[in-house]
């Protein structure tokens, strides 16, 4: 890996900071943060601003540059990749390390007394620009928003906004309509006494109308906004993909209906004038919904007292809930998922031992497993294919420089999933092609009954799933391991693999209760650096429990596993786990066998079949 | 109970709110809020301002009094005492269900265009103010500071404000001089590039100068605040208690000192002024910190641009952790609460039979146990002595009208803990004095086992205590039970009964980590509406634990429990107890015989010695 060479772009930068075609006054600083203008987790090429004016292309960074500075603020994740990836124009300020400051406070020690500092308005959230201007303000600087991107301006080879063609959903997929989901939407503005909502996350655009793209990599999703009125639907996007008759039919666009179900169309560009002419056309009491996370241009669009900002839109929590027809399709995608995952683990037990596979080969199997299921559509994120000591690191992608080959001497972790178009799979297993170690088995025991303790945890309905995390590290902490990261997050319905508003992670506390129907991943691990990782994940479904008191009418709830594939019991250290814990691995392999093995039988793998049921053995408890 | 009339005293009030005496401009509304100019959690009678305005004497709630309503807003624990304790003239606000307005709300719904609502600044914390005066403003209202107090001056019966003598810790029992106290808190400000450390809350002033009081109720502090410079140090305080030679001689106010040392005092009437004569002199940068829940005035007193807030100051946080000399007087003083304990309970067990002791019999018998120990000075809170469904009430204070008779037929459940001079006890026990039924003895047992997860907990060093909130739940949610408190709270060292910053809470999230040295409770419990309550309730001392990988050196901690009262084994249901959880029973009742057994010895209570052996006995657990 060899840093970009910046010098000149930087260059070119700070001409247009100074330019009057792009700003009205001089900038001394302009900051380019990761995000796009849907504050999206995943971006397109196109957005990836910052990763063309740095080089650095992890999934967090904010760059700053001021005439004499360039500065990039990253978390320990990425010390190392940033590093290698930028040129010495470049200051890495690694964020959580005690002497670096923070943006602010490094911008007030750099910058010249009445500075300005420029940043996209559309980029920015408006929950961080009030924070940035506060602290910039008090030091006598201003932050401005500078129209036009000033990285698209010295961008000369930027790739195309991409426009790609739609996917409708019916009935059978979704469950609800997305007339009905407009309906629902609206009883929920008029509860809040809100007359407009503004939808402005991508997730949420195509869950609204029952659509989905394929413009992000990995996430279903197309570039688009809307503004819900309790009788107008406008609908933000490009290209000729509202030409598609069955995306038209879909939308009903040709149809006679009533008004307030009508869909105006309209260009992509034009949602801040629109939203401005809204906003203009308040009448007192009038407020429009925003996220608190949307972008400052869209926020400050509306006036301040007709803001009403909430952090979980209604979409938000409604997406959340899944429904008997999202439920279904989830089992089904993730029942063909272990069907492609047996058929790999058994095709990697015949060939590991011959020394060919690397991780990057394996992955690419993964692939080519998946995508022979029916609905296939894409992975759901960047395959984390590891051996060895790439285990350990947890955000890990294999490349050639780092690219791996699996050993019978070493622990295999694979962290993969697909976007089928009846549901999204997420899925960990951690595998060894040879004898694992006791030490191994240790760890691997201890991360296994933290999976098994929160799957078979039973809480009262309106339970935060933060509360929950601890159950994950119990067996850990007993022995002095943990693992520093969440134990798990929301997924979406052919959508988004990581969504909100709930999850399972100390790191959070503003997390929605939950509720049955909401679909979580359960995946705690323990990382030894340089030597192993270990991750157990399984995507997991909230419904009723029954309890002997169900909490005074409280209700009940606990989860149901939706990932089907075998947990691989010769990394179990027997011994160690409780009478309980062995049950719940026995029953959890006989629902593998019975669901997958039909499935599997079904497809006509029978080499596939004779792996899930030799790895299904019962373990047998010695007393 | 009969409700206080009201109707003249109102009168007076709206009059005073119109009297250009006291208010520049007449306001319209008028806010009571419960606290004092502290933000003390218990309160002197002086300052019971918003229970004499209303009768309702619960320890939460605000008064909100209009020229035509009186409104006081509380919670769920004081819905039917407030509707007891309050004239028609009042409308209870039940704060929590779904309907009732917020202060706000309601204020904007009732004021005329353009109204002034007014507000004591010293009682109301900057943070609520701000809150306040900002959705006020927006709907055209101003919050305003009244200077005077206008409940004082209608309350021509006001009792004076407290002004005890103070009693001197030396170092045997505070472990730190107060002179090392000020030195390190001077470094921590330095460390934060911080001038001036104002000292607002009672406890602290108390600590940072190693004296104590008895100002308030059950709290061992006095009035006072203190403004600590560089290089001075003033302490603001009333009375003659500056006359007493063994303060003079602790505070070293007659010896030539360092000028950096020298304290001088001040009436505590004059932090206001002072403290704005300290923000008139600031030079830039200079910094004024302050806890953000420090009053409007005393914040206010700061211009904005040299205010430094923090949740939590340095010297709560240095307070929390207990040095060895703390530690060691904890231990001792629990060695002697126990010893109270166990002759209370033999005594009841003898006597609960003849029918004869009432909830507050057994209060005041309780009571009289324990001021026969060493250095006992008074109660660290209102005893909860409760038997049947009084038990159920979380915060029940026994009174004439609702004394029951303890029983052999009924559990009993008593909170209590006292101050002696060298640390604060609260202990819980639930006992049946007869033959408890096989429901009450599985909630007690689910009750146990999560008591004993919190206690045996090993966690890593810097973990937050909400996170160890659902251990103590585990057990009961498995059969759907709950509670609806938190699991624990910080305990003082001879000083407030419940302090921060640290907790056992699923409410709270912005805690501070645990350390070695820091003092929590571990009080899980569940309560049968109408018929019993169950806790079981030790104080607990954040330990050093040993474990085999000791998390890369990022160390272990767990709990020794400081309380050494036996736990009813009467009550336990040992088939529903693991092995473990059976031998930290046995474990925690060898350690209760064996060191109080001992100071039983000593002060020659044979008696209660024999019953505690008997309390003791290990458990058998049937295999």
């Amino acid at each position: 890996m060899s840093p970009k060479i910046t010098t000149e772009l930087l260059k070119q930068l700070r001409q247009v900071m100074k330019n009057p075609r792009y700003v009205q006054e001089p900038v001394q600083a302009y900051i380019v943060p990761s995000g796009d203008a849907h504050q999206s987790e995943y971006i397109a090429p196109c957005d990836c601003r910052r990763a063309f004016i740095s080089g650095f292309d992890g999934s967090a960074g904010t760059a700053i540059v001021t005439e004499q500075h360039a500065a990039m603020w990253t978390d320990g994740r990425y010390f190392l990749q940033a590093a290698h990836q930028m040129d010495s124009n470049w200051t890495l300020m690694k964020m959580g390390l005690k002497d670096t400051p923070t943006q602010e406070d490094w911008l007030v020690s750099v910058l010249p007394e009445g500075s300005k500092v420029g940043v996209d308005p559309f980029i920015i959230p408006a929950d961080q620009w009030k924070r940035m201007s506060k602290a910039l303000r008090s030091a006598g600087h201003d932050l401005v928003p500078v129209k036009e991107n000033l990285i698209d301006t010295i961008w000369t080879d930027c790739p195309q906004r991409p426009c790609k063609p739609l996917i409708t959903l019916d009935l059978s997929y979704t469950g609800v309509s997305w007339r009905d989901k407009i309906v629902a939407l609206r009883s929920k503005m008029a509860e809040r006494k809100v007359m407009w909502f503004v939808v402005t996350a991508l997730d949420e655009v195509a869950w609204l109308f029952n659509l989905r793209g394929s413009d992000v990599e990995y996430n279903p999703v197309f570039f688009a906004y809307a503004i819900i009125g309790m009788n107008t639907i406008r609908l933000f996007i490009d290209g000729d993909r509202m030409m598609d008759p069955a995306v038209r039919e879909h939308l009903q666009l040709d149809s006679t209906l009533e008004p307030e179900f009508k869909i105006q169309v309209m260009p992509y560009g034009s949602i801040l004038s629109e939203l401005q002419a809204v906003g203009a056309s308040l009448s007192p009491k009038e407020k429009v919904w925003l996220s608190d996370k949307a972008s400052y241009a869209l926020t400050e669009a509306v006036p301040k007292a007709y803001r009403y900002l909430t952090p979980y839109t209604p979409i938000c929590i409604a997406k959340a809930v899944k429904n008997a027809a999202e439920t279904e399709g989830m089992r089904r995608a993730h029942i063909k998922d272990a069907v492609a995952l047996c058929e790999l683990f058994n095709w990697l037990e015949k060939e590991v031992p011959k020394g060919t596979v690397t991780e990057i080969l394996a992955a690419d199997k993964a692939e080519e497993f998946r995508s022979q299921q029916k609905d296939f559509v894409e992975l759901s994120f960047a395959t984390i294919s590891s051996t060895g000591p790439n285990g350990a690191i947890i955000h890990y992608k294999p490349v050639p420089e780092t690219n791996r080959t699996l050993s019978v001497n070493e622990i295999y972790l694979l962290d993969s999933g697909a976007q089928y178009k009846d549901g999204t799979t997420d899925v960990t297993r951690t595998m060894h092609f040879g004898t694992p170690s006791a030490y191994e088995k240790e760890c691997f025991t201890y991360v296994l009954k933290g999976h098994i303790a929160v799957s078979a945890a039973i809480f009262p309905n309106g339970t935060k799933g933060h509360l929950l995390d601890s159950f994950a590290r119990s067996a850990l902490w007993d022995c002095g391991l943990d693992y520093l990261h969440g134990t798990g997050h929301g997924v979406g319905s052919f959508l988004n693999v990581h969504e909100g508003p709930c999850g399972i992670s100390y790191k959070t506390f503003a997390d929605e209760p939950l509720e049955a129907g909401m679909i979580v991943s359960d995946e705690p691990g323990y990382y030894e650096d340089g030597s192993f990782g270990i991750r157990i994940e399984n995507v997991v479904l909230v419904i009723p429990a029954e309890t002997k008191y169900n909490f005074k009418n409280r209700g009940s709830l606990t989860f149901e596993p939706l990932t089907l594939v075998p947990i691989q019991t010769k990394m179990i250290d027997v011994n160690l786990l409780t009478e309980k814990e062995c049950n719940w691995v026995n029953e959890y392999h006989q629902k593998c066998r019975e669901v997958v093995g039909a499935e599997l039988e079904r497809q006509g793998r029978h080499e596939a079949l004779r792996w899930l049921l030799r790895e299904t053995e019962p373990l047998a408890r010695v007393q």
